[in-house]
This record gives structure tokens, C-alpha cells and sequence, in this order.
């Protein structure tokens, strides 16, 4: 019998006396015990905060990223150990690759955007400035900053291991703690991952704590910095989120529940068409992957009446060659249920679902007597504007029902009677089908799916939810959202809006902002090394008069013959030149031949330019000159960095007639 | 006696009989009536949703927000009509200002915003685009579309103008109705301005209703496409957002409540210097703006131990010289709280105060006998670590409390024993103690303000939210976020993860997506109007060999002459290069002549270019051509757009050399 521990102030604690057992789902013998009736819930939460957040806060998000992805492969190394447990939960090698393999590459993709999107430093800079002030002497300018809290996440059973790393790749990237509370039935599987990634040591003390079993009174001990992630049943969302302590501290309650996704054929997409194929694929997938214990199946498909009959047809065909046993079978296309309870509460609904709609598919001979196996079970509803179950009962299994729609509108609407969904797909080859669809399905959903003959080869599936991708749906999927980027990451931080001068903004952003301090460095800044550099540094170049003579050789030797910068007459009917003006790209060509060191030195490319604006024409006779000011330091390897340079180009009477941002991969 | 009417489905409606009165806050004579017994709440908020929405929905972002500023203009006219009823708040005209100057203002500012920040479209693209296939055949996008809801805005008295356009706002930008719900004793001004805005006609039917007196049980009609945004005690805050429709439906709410505040006097900033005296300053104008009736007031005065006396001291003296007293008059400095019951609760909660902490300045006998005037009451708590109401109780009236700290680490301590606040300011001029202090403060505050001798000038206050920064706070101060820019229209819209291909993403979004189809249009598209182009619209160029000669010509022409460009031998070292490439400003210049048309025609002017970046070097003996795509057409005025084109740069082998963005402005 397998004992699931917990982790709790450094230290497993196995289970107590009155643990309870669970079962294997392949067998229904019982394979493991969990409770922790001796664990002070309280007191890791406040482990948490005081040792585990200080330590994470400590490194600056490209640590927390390395961390994430030295982590992931750290999991990866160990995949075999996990496929082997997760067997027992009824899943099918098929199935680890969603749960494993899509849980550690969801802390890889983390890891990378961490590592792209996120600066090398403490403080995130959201957004742009703000110019609050005629003479930019007072700007805005917003950060977010790790909350000083817990993560606190409650996790569902169907993915023991992606489950719980979606919501802690973004935890520990924000510089957040996180304790995670599995759910029993395949806690066991989440205890060996948080086993490995404590053992590899790559973790400070505190960041990461495990609950196998109950709550107990954690939710008394919950704060205004802390944040509850939710994965799981309406009912249970409902009840967490109605604890006093939630509403009384504006605790952060993100809720991923119910949902009854849907997935329509497009009008276009009849029976022989690429579309009509590959739309039952996508249904077959999603009904039997996990046994359709995802929380992104598809529970209804909307067909075309015209198609209802032929979709039928063809997904009784596919169920009628589906292998259902042990998932340790290589034959085997679907394995079982998590639980006998699971399966319990899966036939029940089944049966509300068919006082409605009319079981279409179904045939239990084929189903293992042990455990917790189920057959699909397809329905028909016929009725769909007046019947309330089939879009409100979600049974978590291979179950789901065909529903025949007028037209796009009407698809749309019965899509919105769900109240809410995490994911909705359309398969459609059409443009503006999608268009019109998505324009009234887009604020019932978190994401919408769509796939056609030109994209199916690539694309990942209805129901993956994609760590770039937000996860999460409004109203009955419980309005929360996760992952989606480093928007997911911002869950566990706090957005202050900061006001003050440029010098304020520049120190605590590390992030030069115009009209704060330049600093003249002891030499060129092209023959600094990047850990040299210092932010604010700023080299001025002499001026270079441009004359009539460098427009037209310009002109002549680019091919670019624009009349603004050839015809006298015709730029001055052009509203916005005084006559014949230098060429926008003869500016950063003669700016670049200022600012330049041409030796040999540290700087090694220019990579690119952001956010360039022409803000006044410069003409023959003009003068020009730059400043280039370090505006953001972010090492990108062991041998290089990239230096992000604000440039401003301005004329002889100071007036600024260009600024961009200029990129440049630096030796460290 | 005034009749405070609602607006209801497209009718006023006056109060029933059972209407209470609200009296002024000078004389505390009865003024006004109050009461709507007949209303049928719920059905408004079907209204809204089946009569404002649609009609909001079918205007595009840019059609919103000239809505938003024509009704900004239409109070503007009416600004003496508000003011004069405004002073029966209580307010002087200082106070006006905030309220409904600062109203106004916030429209104008959403409104710009809208035009500069939002697309001409009907649907945000919120972020970038993601890439989640090898092939790029199946890509992610962000999108956001308007709630099928509606905002419902229960606000605070203190600001009847500005807390209603606040958020109304960013709610019309989104495209949803809304329904204002005004806090009672000073909803007659809430009224006016909504006629105003009703009677300019700028409106569509449905999109703004108003409720004079109770909500009814139009909680009960919330569903899971409505916002709930509140402005108001904690108290309330936790009794609407226990209603089990919020929960149920996962409505949206968005609560803004009790803080207290803080300002903390920089280690810096000692007697005697320019920040010692802003710091006296803006305490003082907090403390007495709307009789300290700002949910952003300074309640907690934070200030070094040794500069305690001289603050309170340096407060004092200003407080001696107040003038309080009926707000119309023109010497009048600080005007009456709103209420009786108001100047009731503000008078026991001082008492609680000063339990803690020693009252060190009031003066009862300057304070007129009528109505609801109060004088102002300056505590001083001398042990802040072991007092709780000091960072617990929000008076709501001109009292503040001052309290010492010993060093930096202690004030943020201080500051986070609020559990949440809207704002702390710190008056400092050393940016490390900026630095140091944001790092502890920040996640617990919305907003940090900070200021000094170089930005007081243009400073805007401790105490206003600005439209373009987030107002709202972590915990106590209920965990919401309003405004923040467009941010803040965001909470009235649905994010959505769209998956599907470039040429789904492209029709989706109105905006070209790399990958999806490219148009040829019927000539160069440069002579093609802003109304002609089409997305996609792409022109191939011609391609053109880049010799050496040219690169030797540009170098020494620009004065370029990095050796990169020059020095084979040291170029062959670096380790991003081949050899001797060409200059990434070349590339540019050479594309620029490849695709421009030189004649007179409907392109103006090259205004800027984004997101340039270099993937291939070009060496001699390569041939470089263009493709010029129309990626996203915004019209600026009624003369120009912007056309923001997507420039891929290829070599001969089809290889990506370079990619950017350009905008130009084209003639409609």
C-alpha cells in the first residue's frame, strides 16, 4: 500500500491513523492511503511567506526561469517513474503524454517566456509611460512586484501532474510560494513529481509545499496577499470561494470549474469534405482521451441539421472500433475512470442528460467489470432551444451530445446557453464563417478553437489548453483565467501604478526613462562591456549638417526618389513638409555614422530597432545629432547581452526630430 | 423640494411617496426627495442588455470614443448648472474642480485614449501573436470583445460626478450599457449629470440607465456576463459581493473600499527642506480637499522620529489658519461633510482613534453650528506598532493621524499594517530610498506616489486618480482595479484565446497576420487611397544586388564604418557575421528604394517603423527584395490614416533577412 505524504515545513509527514484508502482505477482495489489529520495547514502558510517568499523574491525572474526549466528537465528525467503510478489512475500512455509530457513542456514554454518577456531584474515595467505633465518632470509608470503571499492551489484529479505545474511554472516565475492540495484520488502521482522536483534541489526552502489530503483550517489563515487557484467542481468552487476569509481580505480567488464545451461544424464542412473528418477526429479525441475527464471536452456538438444523421453515423463508427480496457495495453484506446465514485456520479448524469436527449451510442458489454471502466455514451438531443440539462449537466466522462443547429446565429446562441465556457472549436474553411462566429461566441468563451484542412496538421488540439494561451472561461467555468503568457504569471503579483519624476521611474523600474539623469561614461559606450555599462549612460555626438547634396546622392543610390525629397514644389503641397525634407532613413544611416565606434569591441550587432517616430522634418541646411542612452540591460547567454539604447535624434535648435529604441547584442 | 428621478427603460421616473428626503449639507435643511418604490430593476438590466448593448456593439471603438468626448463637451457647457448644485454637498469650488472638472477631464482622457490606443474596429487584439506551430500554419491570438452584460456602478457620495464618469468611461468605450446606482445624499448632482448626457442625445437608448435610490432586487437579475462595480465602505462591499448571484454566475465585481493611506516623509527630507514643506503641503490638502472625504486621503502621516514634532507643528500652524465654513463663500477653504450621519459616524470613529493616539490639534469652536461642518482633527499616535485602529479605521472626514518610524524597513512595515491601500506617497529626492521603499510597499498599494523639489511643480497630488494610471487596491482596499487606460475598459470586455490560422487570425482581428493570404491589388499600392487599400494588399518587389561597392559607398557616405562592414578579417571573428555584411541601415535605405513610389500620390509621409528585426545577414552577392503588406488601416482624422504595413526582406533563397513594421500616413 503506497502512502502519500505531505510536505510541510521541510518535512514529508506521512499519513496518520485515520487516513483514508484509495483505489487503484484499473482494479478498484485499493492502492494507496491518504489523510493528515496532525497537519497545521496555518503554519505552512505561514512557513510560506516568511521563508519560502523572501527566498524566491531574492532571485530576479531570469533566475526564477532557469530555475523553472533546470526543474522541468529534472521531471523529464524521471517521465518513466510517473507513467508507470499514473497507470493506476486509469490512464493510457496516450493519456501521461497530456498529463506528463504536457506538464513538464508547460514549464519549458514558462521558462522560455520568462526568460524573453520578462526583464533580468526584481520589478516587471507593464505598459507604456505616461506622460502626466506638460514638461514630463512628473510621468507614470506601472510595475508589478511579487505579492507576499501563497499560492494556493487546488487541484483537480484528472491531471495530477500538468495540473498542478500549469499553476506553478507562473508561481514561481512571479517570485510567489506555492503550497498545492492535489485531489486524492490520484494524489499519489502529484507526490512523486513534487518528490522529484524537491529532491533535485533546485527548490529554496518554502516554495513549494504539498497537502495530500484536507485543507483542515487553511483557509482561516488566508490573506490579502495571498491567491487561491481553483481547479475543480462548481460546487466545491462555490463553497471555497464563500469563505468568509476570501471576502473579507479580497483574497485572490481564480476558479476554473464547470464548463460545457462545445465544438460546431461549419456550415461549409459537409459530410466529405476535409472538415467533416477531421471535425469527428477532433470529437473522437476528445470524447476518449482521459476517458473524457477533461475539463475542455467536448460535452456538445453542434452540427448542421442537415449533417446530424451523417455525424452520428460516423462517431458510432469510430466507438464501435474503440478498444476500452487496461491502459497498460498497448491496444488499448481508452482506459477508465479515475474512481468508482467517479463512475458513479458519470452514469447518473447520464441518465439526467437522457430524460432529455436520446442515447444514440452505447454499449457496456465491451467494458472491463473491474474498476472504474464506462463505455461513451452518445446522445442525440433534438431539441436543444427548449432542453436545459444537455447545457448545463457536464458528466465527466466519454460522454457527449450531437445537437443539430439552423444557422450560424442559432450555433452561436446554443453555444452561449453553456452560460460560460473554458474552450469552444469551430471547424470551418471559411474566413468569414469564423469572423461572424467568433463575433458572438467570443465573450461566452476563454478560448475558441478553430480548424480547417490548412491548419490541421499543425495544430495542437480542442482540447489542449496551451501554456501561451489563456485557460479559464467566464460565468459557469468559474470567470478566473490561467497561463496565457506571462499574463498568468501576473496573477501572482500586484500592478502599482507609480507616479514621481524620471529619476524615480528610471531607479525603480531599471529602466531609463526619458528626462532622467544621463551619465557620461570614462569612454565611448560602443567600447564598454555590457557589465560595465550603467543605465543612463549616454554618449552626445557631434552634429553633421545635412546638405541638398546628401538628399540627392541619397536618393540616387538608395532608389528611393519619394517626391518629398526631390521636388520642391510637389513636398510643399504635402501637408505635413515645409518643402523638400531629408529621408527618414537617411537620418538613422547618418545617425549610426555618429554614434558608431567602428573598431573592434564589445558591441557585436545591431539587432534591431523598436518604437521609431519622425516627429519633425529635418531639411537641407538642418544640423543633427544623437544621444544614446542604455534604457535596459538584459543578459541573454554566458557570452552576450543585449543593451537596449534610446536614441534621440534633435536638430540645431534642440528640437527632437527623431527618437527610437535601438538593440544591441553586447560581450558580457 | 427637489425631485430625485431615476431613468428607466427610456423614461424618467420621479419618486413614489415613500420617498425620504436628503437634506443640504450646509443648512441640514431638507432639500431633496428620494425613493423609487416601483422601479422594476430587473428589468432594466434586461433592457440594457437587449436595447443598449446591441446598439453600443455596433459601433466600433473609435465611434465610442467620440461619444465619450462629445458627452464630455456636453457637461463641459453645463458646468455652472452642477457646480451651483454641487454646493449643497458641502463642497467648495475647489472641491468642483476634482469632481467635476476632474470628470470631465477623465472622459476627454478615455476618449484620446481610444483614438490612440484602441483600434478602429470592433475587436481588441490584446497582446502578441503567438507561435504555436513549426510552420506557423496554426497561431495564436488574443482577442477581447464587449461583455453581453451590463456595469452596474454603485457609487460613493463623495464624488457624484467623478465616480460616476470614472467608470462609465471605460464602460461605454467597451461597448456596454450601464446602469448608475448613486449614493443617495448626493445623488441630485448625479442626476443633472445624467440628463445632461441623456439630453444631448449623443446616446443610444439602453446604454445608460440610472437608479435613485435603492437597488431593488436587481442583484438578483446578475448573471454571468455583468460587472458589479462598487465604490463604497467594506461593509457594503461584503454584503453585495456575498450575493449568491455573484458567486453563482461568477459575476464580475470590482470593488474599491476602505484604505488608509499613507504618506511617508522621505529619511531625506528634514525641516528646513523644499520636501519638508511639499510634504506639509499635500498633507494639508488631503486632509481638508472635500472636507477629507477622498477615499485616497492621507489618514496615516508617516514621518522620521526626529521630525515628528516639527510636522506636527508645521501642520498645526496651517490648520490655525483654515478658514471653514458655507462652501459658496469665496474666502471658504474647507466646506461641510455631505451628512448629519456622515459628521455622526466621522465623530465616533475619532473617538476610536483616540483611544491609540492623542488628538494634538482640533478646534470645534470655528466650526459653523449648521448642518454638517466638522473641524479637522490631527492625532498623533506615538507607539504605531502596537496600535491597530491607527491602520484600521477609516474616518471619513479631515482627520489624520501622525505617526514616527525609525528608519525606511519600518515605514514600509508601517504601511503594509493597512493590509491594502489605494495609495501611499513618499516625499523623497533620493532615488534609492524611492528604490528601497517601492520594493516593500508596492504589493500593498494600487499606487505609489512619489514626489520632490523636481517634479512638485507639475506633480498632480497625493490624492487624484488619473485616468491613465490603475486607481483601486490589494485587500482592505477590496482587491479591484478602475481606469489604469485602456486597461480599465478591459474589465468590461472578455479576453479570448483564438487559435486557428494566419487567415482566421487575419479576419478575426482586422489586423494581417504573417502567413495569411497576400492580395494583389490593382496597382502600386502606395497609389492606392487609405479607403482602397485593403488588408493583405501586398506589393512584391523587384530585388537588387548588393555589391560591395554599395557597402563601401554607404559607409563611407553615412560615416558608418563599423568593421563589421569593413574589415572582413575582423568581421569573419565576430561571431553573428559570415564576414563583411552589409549595414542593417542599407537594407532599410535599399528597401525603401525597392518599394517606394516616387510620384505625388495618396502616401504623405513615412511617420515611424516597430518591431525591426535583423534574422540574416546580407553579404555582397546577395539579392534582396521586399514584400509590403497592409497590416492594419486606423483613420487619424478626417483627411488621414494610418497604414501600418508589415515588410518582410528576403534574399534570393526566399531566406528572411529582416522584418519590420512601417507606418505612413495616407490621404482617405
Amino acid at each position: 500500500m503506497k502512502e502519500i505524504a505531505s510536505y510541510a515545513m521541510g518535512q514529508w509527514v506521512a499519513p496518520d491513523a485515520a487516513a483514508r484508502s484509495v483505489d487503484c482505477a484499473i482494479t478498484g482495489a485499493p492502492f494507496a492511503r491518504i489523510g493528515n489529520g496532525t497537519l497545521d495547514t496555518k503554519a505552512m502558510l505561514i512557513h510560506a511567506r516568511e521563508v519560502g517568499g523572501p527566498a524566491l523574491r531574492a532571485m530576479n525572474f531570469h533566475e526564477r526561469a532557469k530555475m523553472v526549466k533546470a526543474l522541468a528537465m529534472a521531471l523529464g528525467e524521471h517521465k518513466q517513474a510517473l507513467y508507470d503510478l499514473s497507470f493506476h489512475t486509469g490512464a493510457t500512455q496516450k493519456d501521461h503524454m497530456i498529463d506528463i509530457d504536457g506538464g513538464i513542456g508547460t514549464m519549458f514554454v514558462f521558462a522560455s517566456k520568462g526568460r524573453r518577456e520578462l526583464p533580468e531584474a526584481h520589478v516587471y515595467v507593464d505598459g507604456e509611460l505616461e506622460q502626466l505633465s506638460r514638461h514630463r518632470s512628473f510621468m507614470g509608470q506601472h510595475i508589478c512586484t511579487p505579492l507576499r503571499g501563497v499560492g494556493v492551489h487546488i487541484n483537480a484529479f484528472n491531471f495530477p501532474v500538468w495540473g498542478m505545474l500549469e499553476k506553478l511554472a507562473p508561481t514561481l516565475l512571479a517570485g510567489v510560494p506555492a503550497i498545492v492540495k492535489p485531489a486524492s484520488s490520484t494524489a499519489y502521482v502529484t507526490e512523486l513529481a513534487v518528490k522529484i522536483m524537491l529532491d533535485s534541489g533546485l527548490l529554496p526552502e518554502g516554495a513549494l509545499q504539498l497537502i495530500s489530503g484536507g485543507v483542515g483550517d487553511l483557509f482561516d489563515g488566508l490573506g490579502p496577499q495571498d491567491v487561491v487557484s481553483f481547479t475543480g467542481s462548481a460546487q466545491t468552487a462555490l463553497m471555497l470561494r464563500s469563505h468568509p476569509s476570501i471576502a473579507q481580505n479580497s483574497t485572490r480567488f481564480i476558479a476554473e470549474q464547470d464548463s460545457l464545451n462545445a465544438s460546431v461544424l461549419g456550415p461549409d464542412a459537409a459530410e466529405g469534405s476535409e472538415e467533416f473528418d477531421l471535425f469527428i477526429k477532433e470529437v473522437m479525441r476528445e470524447m476518449t482521451a482521459k476517458a473524457g475527464q477533461k475539463c475542455t471536452a467536448i460535452r456538445r456538438i453542434m452540427v448542421p441539421d442537415a449533417q446530424v444523421q451523417a455525424v452520428i453515423k460516423a462517431i458510432s463508427a469510430k466507438l464501435d472500433a474503440l478498444t476500452i480496457g487496461d491502459p497498460r495495453e498497448e491496444s488499448t484506446r481508452m482506459g477508465a475512470l479515475v474512481s468508482a465514485s467517479q463512475k458513479r456520479d458519470v452514469l447518473a448524469m447520464v441518465d439526467t442528460l437522457a430524460t432529455e436527449s436520446k442515447i444514440v451510442w452505447r454499449d457496456e458489454a465491451r467494458v472491463p467489470t473491474t474498476g472504474a471502466f464506462v463505455s461513451p455514451v452518445l446522445l442525440h438531443c433534438e431539441s436543444p432551444d427548449t432542453a436545459t440539462e444537455v447545457h448545463a449537466t457536464e458528466a465527466f466522462g466519454p460522454v457527449s451530445t450531437v445537437m443539430g443547429y439552423r444557422d450560424l446565429a442559432h450555433a452561436a446562441a446554443l453555444v452561449a446557453k453553456g452560460e460560460g465556457s473554458l474552450v469552444t472549436s469551430l471547424i470551418t474553411a471559411d474566413p468569414a464563417i469564423a469572423t461572424a462566429f467568433v463575433a458572438e461566441a467570443a465573450p461566452w468563451n476563454g478560448r475558441i478553437y478553430i480548424n480547417n484542412r490548412h491548419s490541421m496538421k499543425e495544430s495542437t488540439g480542442h482540447g489542449s489548453p496551451l501554456p501561451h494561451m489563456v485557460h479559464g472561461g467566464p460565468g459557469r467555468a468559474g470567470g478566473g483565467e490561467e497561463m496565457g503568457g506571462i499574463r498568468g504569471v501576473m496573477h501572482y503579483m500586484q500592478r502599482t501604478a507609480i507616479q514621481g519624476s524620471p529619476d524615480m521611474l528610471t531607479a525603480i523600474g531599471q529602466k531609463w526613462v526619458p528626462g532622467a539623469d544621463q551619465i557620461t561614461g570614462p569612454a565611448h559606450p560602443f567600447t564598454r562591456r555590457f557589465s560595465e555599462l550603467l543605465l543612463g549612460e549616454t554618449l552626445h555626438t557631434a552634429s553633421r549638417t545635412i546638405t541638398l547634396e546628401d538628399i540627392e546622392t541619397f536618393a540616387h543610390f538608395t532608389g528611393d526618389t519619394f517626391y518629398a525629397h526631390m521636388d520642391e514644389a510637389a513636398a510643399a503641397r504635402n501637408p505635413f513638409f515645409p518643402g523638400r525634407v531629408a529621408h527618414g532613413y537617411l537620418l538613422l544611416s547618418f545617425a549610426a555614422g555618429l554614434f558608431v565606434e567602428p573598431n573592434e569591441g564589445p558591441v557585436l550587432a545591431n539587432t534591431g530597432l523598436d518604437s521609431l517616430r519622425f516627429m519633425k522634418p529635418v531639411v537641407a541646411g538642418d544640423a543633427i545629432k544623437v544621444a544614446l542612452t542604455v534604457k535596459r540591460k538584459t543578459t541573454r547567454n554566458e557570452e552576450y547581452g543585449e543593451v537596449r539604447w534610446h536614441v534621440s535624434l534633435t536638430n540645431q535648435d534642440d528640437e527632437l526630430c527623431a527618437t527610437y529604441e535601438l538593440l544591441t547584442m553586447n560581450a558580457l
